[in-house]
């Protein structure tokens, strides 16, 4: 580890961040911050500071950190066989063992798995394979995708588009034209505070037949969605909401994808957030709970539905067009396999569920009556905590103030990592699964006093 | 290693598998190799066969398969710190120790490196800043990106659009409308067989000029292409042809996007094809050799006039909306570093252009006057053959023969891989760079055996 200024100079010089104020980042004016190391809950920094990450990384890293046993699978699998390609029917144990192992994870009707490197790429094939469903059924103008204001998707040019984010689409001319959108499931911020949850979803579901109605039916080819919406605020959706949803997908034959990047291996206490609330997806999108992130591995699970008209499709076609040089991945593929086999024998979907609660519990009754909560919400290893001007009347903090983004820096003084969602003044929390309830106290407390010190 | 007959049996009801026949592969018709090993040029299954690999993978494992010194860094970095994100400032001492050795390797004017996943990913990344930056700009209507028939640029939506190639484009309803094809710099290929090489350059920049005329050049921000056309035939510019290129983008105000994903980091010779040609790319695209598919990570490395205009974008508009979850991932970023290290203290680079030649001559002399050889062509630790039907006259076989696919095959039974390119009847090699003149030997004694028993 270099601990001279040379490490933070070449940072500043030549390394293009991801999601970053690219001019202050170079001219010195915003934080740079070296991670080193990390073990269960915690990272440490070059300069010393031991954070309590609760966010785990970016809702990826569910197992925690410093795991030995994936370290290890990694460690085996590089010095065996590092990288060969899965094209033309090539695999590595690894890659296979991993695809049995997800579909005997995968809720009912699914029969494949297709892997690739991240939740982006994945939606990506998600996305091709449904339009090369409608073409070998026939129907070439089934085409447009269905998502939600707030969903999030990725950040490519096709799942940029899916996003439903504006940090995602202003200055890169997204959406594309082939993705429409529709109303958030996102009850705290109903349209009309008379509404019930139930009134709520009747409210969603016309929104979404208004727009199937407006472009036709036959021309729209899927509808995607989070089962619990992530960046764009962790809202776990109404009552009710996604059998609702369902049927009106069922009666005009629109394809489900579930995104299950954040929900996919136990985040909500359960395997797959499509078994938790009853969704029935035709295909499934997996990433970061699939490695836990030691290595970059997204799957695309899909259903026997889709999957019996591709392989008619080769059968009328030839071999499918589609690939990426790091599909099943041998070092993505043994990170998988170690970690999902620890994600059973620590019990980590169960503790999930049950520290999962806790946390939501304690934080609701810490900080749910403050005067600038407008409420606290959550489902598993999700915790939200939004910010409102007033409580009374929802009105919201002026964006400009960054409120979220003060709390969350005033937590970071603390020691304990919470992410400022992008779009509101939202504080999310998605800790590793294997949260301790001491550290769920933890971040309780500091969020509490965090928000004391900017909000009163 | 499982040698039963599970894993067999999982691979066909679990796995999909990337550019596969999908119905032939399920059912047990297209065969299966699991890849269980690998030392310099040589792999292994587990059935026991040793191959030679002729393609290095996919073109990506430059150093060769088992290098311990990639390996033991991948595994240090697991137990160390497997994964933390780069968002907003944030990193790890081996993605920045990257950033600076990728500069300190690249062509002049680049100023910083974004770090993805995959060569598809970089390219989206590329096309994403392009739209960006002429945003910012304030050109919104020059979007379209110009690319060559027969590039191959990635399976995605944009980057599947970018590629010029059937197979991409067929029943995915690809290209998407912001990209348009010119002429492929395909000398064999060239309309008129009386045409010179130079006559050829002459007749793609009147395509080009034509094309940009056609669309009017205040709606085209870019072009793409690959230094060497790779997985379209691995066919070489005909002399002159990059500045002749260059020429008409400068006069026209659109960037050059290079596309090393195939010749960055020496497969040349040297370590940039832009070097090489005298191209002056405002954006790279690297993946493959920048960690010889150790594990996945790719690189954009934007040039300064980009650069300056993306910070100025975010001094206007605050963070910029783009990032994977593994950007910069830690394990990729040290596969990296002892990548380029290995790369210099083997003297691959020069190996390359040495043994490359060494192969690129041995072949045409062996097989360069067969009466269904067309062409031998290559460059650096790249060649191809290309078959014909008539020499004299140039014409094909026709595709549904698959002369190109039985000359590989013959070739596989024989214990050497080399790759039958996707359109046309092509033998494509491009060994890693650590080939040897006995392995060399052996690639060329093998295709000329094979195409004595496939065509006489
Ligand atoms: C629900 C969801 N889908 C897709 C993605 C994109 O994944 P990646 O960043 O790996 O491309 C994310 C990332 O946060 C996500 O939360
Ligand atoms: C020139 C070129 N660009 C981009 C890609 C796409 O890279 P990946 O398969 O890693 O997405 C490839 C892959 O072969 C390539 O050869």
């Amino acid at each position: 580890m270099l601990t001279n200024d040379e490490l933070a100079r070449w940072d500043r010089e030549s390394f293009f961040h991801p999601s970053t104020h690219l001019g202050q980042f170079a001219r010195g004016e915003a934080p740079q911050r070296i991670i080193t190391g990390g073990e269960g809950c915690h990272i440490t920094d070059r300069d010393g500071n031991r954070l309590l990450d609760g966010f785990a990384g970016l809702y990826c890293v569910n197992v925690g950190y410093g795991r030995p046993e994936i370290a290890q699978a990694i460690a085996d699998q590089a010095h065996q066989l590092a990288y060969y390609h899965a094209y033309a029917g090539h695999g590595s144990e690894a890659a296979i063992t991993l695809a049995q192992m997800v579909m005997d994870r995968a809720p009912q009707g699914m029969a494949r798995v297709y892997f690739g490197l991240s939740g982006s790429d994945a939606n990506e094939t998600n996305i091709k394979l449904v339009w090369y469903y409608n073409n070998i059924l026939g129907r070439p103008k089934k085409k447009k995708i269905i998502s939600r204001w707030r969903g999030y998707h990725g950040s490519g040019l096709m799942t940029g588009s899916l996003t439903g984010l504006q940090l995602f689409h202003a200055k890169f001319d997204l959406p594309l034209e082939q993705v429409i959108h529709t109303e958030a499931p996102y009850y705290f911020r109903r349209p009309d505070a008379a509404m019930s949850e139930s009134d709520f979803v009747a409210h969603c579901v016309a929104q979404l037949e208004a727009l199937i109605a407006e472009h036709g039916a036959d021309t729209i080819a899927a509808f995607i969605g989070e089962p619990v919406l992530g960046t764009g605020g962790i809202v776990p959706p109404p009552a009710g909401y996604w059998p609702a949803i369902q049927e009106v997908l069922d009666r005009h034959d629109i394809l489900l994808i579930a995104d299950e990047v954040v929900t996919g291996f136990g985040r909500l206490g359960t395997m797959f957030g499509s078994d938790h609330y009853g969704m029935r997806p035709d295909l499934i999108t997996c990433a970061k709970g699939l490695t836990s992130a030691y290595a970059p591995l997204s799957a695309s699970i899909v259903g026997t539905r889709v999957w019996d008209v591709l392989t008619r499709g080769t059968d009328e076609n030839g071999v499918m067009g589609h690939g990426w040089t790091y599909s099943a991945h041998p070092i993505g593929a043994a990170a998988g396999v170690a970690n999902l086999k620890l994600i059973d024998s620590l019990g980590l979907v169960e503790n999930a569920g049950t520290v999962g609660a806790y946390l939501n519990d304690r934080m609701r009754s810490a900080v749910g009556d403050h005067a600038h909560v407008g409420e606290v919400r959550g489902e598993g290893m999700l915790c939200a905590v939004e910010l409102v001007a007033d409580r009374d009347t929802r009105r919201f903090f002026d964006a400009s103030e960054g409120k979220g983004a003060k709390v969350v820096a005033a937590m970071l003084k603390r020691g304990v990592i919470a992410r400022a969602m992008p779009q509101g003044d939202i504080l999310g929390f998605a800790p590793p699964l294997c949260l301790t309830r001491e550290e769920a106290d933890r971040i309780v407390d500091v969020t509490a006093e965090a928000l004391a010190e900017v909000l009163g």
